[in-house]
């Protein structure tokens, strides 16, 4: 259990008079009570009252490993043939009295479910919504977790190392993809933290592609976005390289890129503002005439989950401190052409930030 | 575009006098529209009226595949920097009015989404659900449907090949589960429909057990289940094989839950109920004395989700229909011991059924 969060989700708790708190999102679930587990249809959560002990509630058939994980309180299961509602309703009752505030993960509770709930508490007040509240305590990394997130991007340096080994002339994206996969996995890494993405010349413009039966061909540049799942904390980075010499036009729109992608991280430090970060980096593309051809954001927030809060967009004038994670991705895309995208994700330091993953960004040429 | 199924949802759209439908998920937008996308935490939409056009409503950055997709009809798309809710309730407007009936998919609304828009519709009636009208159309799946679902389910029987051919001694769980999917993302297949399961001897005793670095020993049972989404469609199927001569024990735990799959999958027929074919499965389980070593439901609906209705459990009086497709899956559980579970998801026809897999049933005995 993470005392520390916990902790201050009772102090609000209790400055704002909830009786209590339904946490939904198996990630928040995870994030608090340290038992990961996803409950696909079936209903899963976890309860705090400002002033009685929490407990879990699963499905029958993970209550056992719940009681056997390092979650020290009371778990409730409920069978396939319960109405787990009922049996909500009833453990909430009977622990902590009829709720006049019960505050919910709102972006994570479904309505049919919130109906459900609701027609067990007719007079309760369900306004109050925890997801800004959690969403808070993650946007600040504890040093544990920081280290959990190098562990992390270290796995996404080992991918790239697999990745670019498997670059060779007539290969597809998705074989290059399977294959990072696949040593990851066997290396006891459970699972990537999204689809892993190869995608190798004009294919990569498309940023949102996904590896297909495109081949490797010499003086073409390949790209790769990929991370892991690692203790519960995701990583996430992008790299570009060119197998075989590039053409100067690669090499030009990398360098851009890539002048974006430094000049953003080299700028991070508390103070700066989301918005401010998104800026260097876009003013440096536009610059070079290329500002159309950065269609996204900066970047996004990690941990729990790969893509919370901050987000580096234009308009978030959230400022950054110390402990904050996110990814540094500037992009050029030409449709038809090429596409480049470079990215870390970084914490954020007393006076800086430092990486998360390691793998040079100098351009490499595989050959 | 399922135009059979678009005619279905207007006809009840007319009869409930709905004027507008907002589909939200995913999977329903791409079983209604055949645009597959995942918006992960943007806002992505479908919306119907009985008697206009329907639209497509996508972020900016998946707006130009919808509109070279299938979809025959409008595409919106919307910019991070915009406002979602305000460019739907715009739309809305303007293409069909303002809405008195506007019938949601409850089951993927999150209760902040849904805030959100009841904020421009605060005259509007939400209180009719899409949910079990989508659900009801998927229950009987079509003869293209079925056909996908026979592909998906080669995909399994390719993937139990593998799997098998990478048993040996010493080999690990996490291994074998890696070789899979390496095998058949490179043949084609991108996605597994869940994470591939390989648990070794009493490992296979926790019936959501995760492959670990648990390894392969003599006279230990292998338990398999697993899966592919092929054209937007799931196989799911479980086979227990063992690794040299199986023990007198593991061998009559076996046969049990053989008897009980083969009795359960020959009494399919339209006309029996749901809860009828998980007792078939049980009875047979309890007669043996392990019916409380069975602690999950008989089996679940499959198509474009890997669990949808019907669900095979006590107490569903769910008549069977022809076209309707799920798992039949037995286990017994014996904590420390053994672990058993043979599943065949199957199609039912006019009077009985067809499994998706063909992987054989009888023990295999891996040398």
């Amino acid at each position: 259990m993470n005392q520390e969060k916990v902790n201050e989700l009772t102090r609000w708790m209790k400055a704002k008079k909830i009786d209590v708190a339904y946490v939904t999102n198996p990630n928040s679930i995870a994030y608090l009570s340290g038992f990961t587990s996803d409950p696909h249809e079936r209903v899963m959560a976890l309860f705090f009252s400002p002033n009685q002990d929490p407990f879990l509630f699963t499905p029958a058939l993970e209550a056992d490993t719940a009681r056997q994980s390092n979650w020290p309180y009371d778990v409730v299961g409920y069978l396939d043939t319960q109405n787990p509602w009922q049996v909500i309703a009833e453990e909430i009752t009977t622990r902590y009295g009829k709720p006049q505030q019960l505050a919910i993960e709102k972006s994570a509770f479904t309505l049919d479910r919130f109906e459900q709930l609701a027609s067990y508490f007719p007079t309760t007040d369900f306004s109050n919504d925890l997801t800004t509240v959690i969403q808070q305590m993650q946007l600040r990394k504890t040093t544990a977790e920081i280290e959990t997130l190098i562990e992390a991007g270290n796995w996404a340096d080992v991918a790239f190392e697999v990745g670019f080994a498997a670059i060779k002339e007539g290969v597809t994206e998705a074989e290059i993809a399977a294959e990072i996969d696949y040593q990851l996995k066997r290396q006891g890494v459970s699972h990537m933290s999204f689809d892993t993405t190869v995608l190798v010349g004009a294919h990569a413009a498309s940023p949102h592609g996904a590896p297909n039966q495109t081949t490797v061909k010499a003086n073409e540049l390949v790209l790769f976005d990929l991370g892991v799942i690692w203790k519960g904390y995701c990583s996430d980075a992008t790299r570009t390289v060119a197998y075989k010499e590039p053409t100067a036009f690669q090499e030009k729109i990398y360098k851009i890129v890539l002048e974006a992608q430094l000049a953003a991280q080299a700028a991070v430090k508390p103070g700066i503002t989301a918005s401010e970060l998104d800026k260097i980096a876009r003013d440096i593309i536009t610059d070079y005439g290329y500002g159309d051809a950065f269609n996204h954001r900066l970047g996004h927030g990690i941990g729990t989950s790969i893509h919370e809060f901050p987000s580096l967009v234009a308009g978030n004038d959230l400022v950054i401190e110390e402990g904050m994670c996110f990814s540094i991705e500037p992009g050029i895309y030409l449709p038809d052409q090429v596409g480049v995208r470079i990215e870390d994700c970084v914490y954020v330091t007393k006076d800086g930030c430092e990486a998360l993953t390691k793998t040079p960004k100098e351009l490499c040429i595989i050959d």
